[in-house]
């Protein structure tokens, strides 16, 4: 069971862009959760295409319809299938790929492991895959609203730009404001601009990511193989173009001495907090109850449209391609969604699982 | 099943630094493969404490025994059972932390979950259960060894040292020569030197352990939900000091453009290579055959005797703290067995999984 | 993921008759199989109502459409979901038993459970549900006739009434001959006689049914919690109205000396053999090339138009109801098809986990 | 992880009774339980053998130690890990069987599946690995104890000869009068002389063991794949003899109408109860309140010293053996706790599951 993730709260990923759909079966989440398809179409409508200048001018609409789970409007305790149907999956003709894999795209790997059925694996291999995530991901959020528990991730790096913006409410709000999706509105716009700068040259540029979540109970997370950090960095990491995943200061601790690093406690108002939060919300793979903190880098999109060198897998001889088509310059704001997806993924499962969230408690809080 | 990872070759952890002993399950291995303690020896001596002026004085000798899974010299295919019996578990008191949270470890999340039972986590959450984790790594290496499959991990980063050593037989050389465990012996005197600074200031350092493994087919990982980055991330960030994991260029693909980051295909005596390795090895959640380079990074030892604030939770009212004892001013050098261990695990459990090695090609290469 | 089974090959369920639809996603069947909607039609319509006096007369369609999965005619790797859209999810009224559990339901058990969200469970507890269970067979049986491994269920008891055929072939042909699908003409007519009898009384009746594999490789099955013994129990007991699962002799073993039940063996053409099969083909929780046979004992279909006693939960007194419209008198007839497609998941699911089929090998035999 | 069962509440089972230790790892159990060696040594010594003129004569003390997982007298929430060493394991020669598998036993399959490393699977699939269930079971039971659930299991049948009695209370005060450990006095002795005739003729018998659970709470099981019935019958089914598992009237039920099988619910005491339990206390997957009831079939020994007819396996010709040596001549006595424990294993695990035991509220009933 690859295509699953999750222990109580589990989500089970089908589809490609070459099939009639995509979709996801999300076990677990409780009954008498008021759900709709519009909670799950706001969601999908974040990482859908053609939507601004700096993503793909493709049009999908990817409309929502949940088969099962729902009675009267609320979740019924059984499993919720939520599908969308392709609209035309065979307006695109990836054989010109069939034997010749595209530098940095997952296509050689495929072609080893499965053979050619489904070319390249252009189907599975897709960034189409991740409406599954959003689809379990809206559900998360939902279910995770109940206990307070939000969510938001935006842009902190494209290229050398770098947001500045720390504050949950404001790039919540900001994120709204600006295609890029990030929360510092100063930064956005020289992002924008960059990723324009980028497009017109047929080159594509990386960045990087935070996702944020505050609400968070401590005790969240299950030593020694079932740590809250291992499983926000494997959801992560699984995100197509992730290469690197950070908790709190991440990479940085490598650079600080222990007193530095150290978060120290104090009590306010009768509850503990800590005066720095370095360890990102996560210490010894368990929630402290501060708001967890993560980033991923993202890979420039691997699709360009300069000549690149591969090879003929078939006639075992080096070849040259260049990739045309309409492609996502930067694949990050659309990656943001997907990231408070997978966050929230992850946290529902471990609330589920810690009992913080139970079916016979649903509407207490 | 929180303490258990893998799904064809998989981890069972137990015990903690309090108990009568540490160890581990590992279920899956084929059988026919030879395995003495002397095997699992070798590794656990890498990570025991005592051993040079960069780790604890604290000298545990940590034999292993095996009681289980090996008849007349090989794996018999049940589950073997490695065990390493704690010398003197009731030596230190941690008494004095039973209601104070020591700032920068996991004691406080551990109170919050399961209450005050094992003082402070102090058992489950000492860096002593990663015993299992080599136990499990040192079968999974010598499984890896029968398909030709090396790993080997060194310190790259000391605060600003950096190691420049990137051939893989230089570094599996020199980080024998040195008790760093660096793979540039330059680098690593000066970083022998600013760890030994930083213990004399009451301190500690943190740092980064790459781990590179070679000879790996192309068509490891499974996605979506079991992809080989997703589950090397897991793994290595679920070890204790762990803040971030990188893949291949990690989080320099942020300023990167398509071009530069992609790597470009060529032909080789009818072998498919890229002129880079920007991927580190995993493309699209699987490997592509050129060697996998992980990178963590590791947080400076939260144990320092320097005075920290923390809390009394029980009186709920601030309070200081100071911890005594014998630590390490730095734990990398004794990461990087873990780190090869972790990878090695997930390496032999894909191998598994995708019929690489099987129980009945064990003996033929 | 309470709604998926199986490690290599699995299935995850969702869909209630209540809802928009039914389906399941099988994960983990090899690309390169040649699949179409068709084959699985084919056994869906065996578990079909309104097709025979001695089933419901409900009428519905039940046509399958494959979601993904497919490529070309062929599997292609990846997850492969099957749906059947409910044609009138809203024809029934189930209102009345909102707070009045139906005696032999599973609706107390639910309601205790989940509340009484989808009253008594009437979705999920429906027996449409094995629906996923019969679409995921459909695709296993497919896979295992690559293997020339075939599967055939029979009903061997109604009543008192006994099947007497043992010839696999015989009860292959006769099955389709029958609406009983008892592989044994004579008794076949006598138990329609029997059910039609018990239909007049508004009654039901139960049975036994018995499912059959051939072609079964030696080593299947995996020690000692994987065993193909005990995850064939768990399918097939977990059939709706199932509650007893015998191996071989079964019960009958109670009553047997060692030298009456061991199965002993002999050497013919160079292939080892037992003489009888007392065990079933299964020894030890692993297959042992023989046939496998397994028994399932099946309760009479609990609604029945006599009136019976039970409570009100809300108002907590004692009530009395009937069930009215159009019940199964039987059912055995039609978990046949379920049977045989339990079976036939575990069974693809131990061939991959073996080895014996492999996305590597499949088109090799 | 083929050697671990249970979600939440898992045992992960190790050791052959040819290697140092045989033993089990219990995870998810919740910190605070008072739990000692002496609790599982009581449970361990119902199934030792040489402690009756029904079982082997051969003596093993089988005392278990505690490796992990208590903290002053309780559980600390960390993995349990149990271990009996053996005593000499080098007693027994079965270099005899190694080309020639007997009869009743998994040695064939075993040889098949493994190749010839530990002969004939003598050490893996020996009864002795049920040492690890009984570990594992100790510590259910005493878990399901907070809640006031109580199991016992007794022989229901030796060949023709059957218990009458079905108080919960007399059967558990009667097991430990008789050696056979049935529930009913008379039959005991009528069983003990039929095995005790049967031994005399170098024969074995077969029987009947009946498990029962009381204080059951409604809603314990998961639907679809993680049913109550399902997940008992594959653990049952998964013990060395048994060939068949029945839930309340089992195969009783295909002889019913539906008027007889359907239990009628009436109110008592505020309180729902079924005037009947034919449903053995699972309808729909899921317990109902009602007591839990099981039957497994046992089959005779396979070990008997009559002369029976294998082959060789690497010469591929016929051949006869008689194996000597002290064997049980009925296995049922010792299985009762085997039985016992594996349905307190799957309980415990629902228990938790479903939050009815959780870590936070174990102190509070």
């Amino acid at each position: 069971m690859v295509n699953t993730i999750g222990r109580k709260f589990s989500i089970t990923s089908f589809g490609s862009s070459h099939g009639k759909a995509i979709g996801a079966v999300v076990d677990g989440c409780p009954a008498n959760l008021p759900l709709s398809e519009e909670d799950i179409q706001i969601e999908l409508n974040k990482r859908r295409p053609g939507t601004s200048s700096v993503t793909t001018p493709r049009n999908e609409s990817d409309q929502v319809q949940i088969l099962s789970g729902i009675f009267e409007g609320k979740t019924d305790g059984t499993p919720i299938a939520g599908v969308v149907f392709n609209k035309d999956q065979h307006s695109k003709d990836y054989s010109m790929f069939k034997d010749t894999p595209r530098p940095g795209h997952g296509d050689y790997a495929w072609m080893e492991k499965y053979g050619n059925y489904d070319y390249n694996g252009g189907g599975r291999g897709s960034g189409r895959v991740t409406i599954g995530h959003v689809i379990g991901g809206a559900i998360a959020k939902k279910l995770l609203k109940t206990r307070n528990i939000d969510i938001v991730a935006h842009v902190t790096e494209i290229g050398n730009i770098k947001s500045k913006e720390h504050d949950f409410d404001t790039i919540k709000e900001n994120v709204e404001k600006n295609v890029v999706r990030c929360g510092d509105l100063k930064a956005a716009s020289e992002m924008e601009e960059l990723i324009l700068s980028k497009k017109a040259e047929g080159e594509s540029v990386g960045g990087v990511v935070e996702v944020i979540a505050k609400g968070i109970p401590a005790g969240l997370g299950e030593p020694v193989f079932g740590k809250l950090d291992g499983e926000i960095a494997n959801i992560l990491m699984s995100i197509g173009a992730v290469k690197g995943v950070e908790i709190g200061r991440g990479f940085e601790v490598s650079n600080l001495v222990g007193s530095q690093n150290n978060d120290e406690y104090y009590i306010e108002n009768k509850k503990v907090f800590t005066k720095t939060n370095n360890s990102g919300g996560i210490i010894g793979g368990m929630s402290n109850g501060m708001p967890i903190v993560a980033r991923i880098a993202v890979k420039p999109t691997p699709s360009i449209s300069k000549k690149q060198d591969s090879v003929n897998i078939c006639e075992m001889e080096n070849e040259k391609i260049s990739i045309k088509g309409r492609h996502d310059p930067c694949i990050c704001p659309r990656v943001t969604v997907v990231a408070e997806s997978s966050l929230a993924i992850v946290l529902a499962d471990h609330m589920l699982q810690s009992g913080f969230i139970h079916p016979s408690n649903l509407d207490k809080q």
